[in-house]
């Protein structure tokens, strides 16, 4: 089961790769799709789904686990926010993958026990996982947390599949 | 001068069309997109895609004009309102149609007057302007005023190249 992680955004998205055979979870990419404030928005949305298609079709995900956003600062900011989780959704669905969402709480709790975790926390849990490796991308320091939360959000789906099929035994 | 006015929705988006011909303004064709709650959101935004592509090859409209929001009760609803927003300006994008964004308010202003007109007066200025025929369409009643919001914000860009053309002279 490949699992493809998504943080969404307009300028910046995350995205994890992880695989889980039965206990085995391993991450296998991650990373960062950037795009340019130059650009208009519907170009920089052609890019966002241009360069997500070209995950795919290298990764070839058998389903996607989203991080879920319900709360934002002010509307603009939600509507943003929005406007890149539409592009993405649309992506999947036309690539015909199943994508799962989940609560930035729910991914924290799932991951380091609790619901209020520091990024930190996070990828203090990321790399007791998937060992060291789990560290800034040549890309960038600054943005990693995206790629981070992108990793955390399809580990939760994984364990989530493990807590299944424990429970289905 | 072709114009595509778009009221964005998940549920529901409102189309308008109209022809700008130096100072005379027709009102083509209005109506609106829906989508089945029964579907995932993915697959509504596939079918938005698909219905606004076939109107664009249907009246290939030189521009689109958006009813732009930046308000909303909360941050689910605004989320959602991007998301539509989102498949709306990469759809655009992808047909290399530029888009206008006006707020309801600036919409309104332009139309009636007045920033805080009520649905009735817009409809009641659309009217003014197009004829009787601005009406409710066969398929339903009820959100008619998603299709007279498209009309609206077609009718303010139109009336801004009006001006535009006005004060170039």
């Amino acid at each position: 089961m490949l699992i493809m992680g998504i943080d969404p955004g307009t300028a910046t998205t995350g995205y994890g790769l992880i695989r889980k055979d039965n206990e085995k979870i391993e991450a296998l990419s991650w990373g960062l799709v950037e795009t340019s404030k130059e650009l208009s928005l519907g170009k920089r949305f052609i890019d966002i789904f241009s360069n997500i298609s070209d995950l795919i079709r290298k990764y070839k995900p058998h389903v996607v686990a989203m991080e879920k956003v319900f709360f934002a600062s002010n509307a603009k900011t939600a509507i943003s926010i929005g406007q890149s989780q539409g592009v993405m959704l649309y992506c999947f669905a036309k690539n015909k993958i199943d994508v799962y969402e989940y609560s930035p709480a729910h991914i924290k709790k799932t991951i380091t026990g609790l619901g209020r975790a520091s990024k930190k926390d996070v990828q203090r849990s990321l790399r007791s996982f998937f060992g060291s490796k789990i560290r800034s991308p040549k890309n960038g320091k600054t943005h990693f947390d995206d790629a981070a939360d992108a990793l955390a959000v399809a580990l939760c789906h994984a364990i989530r599949l493990g807590n299944d099929e424990k429970g289905g035994e």
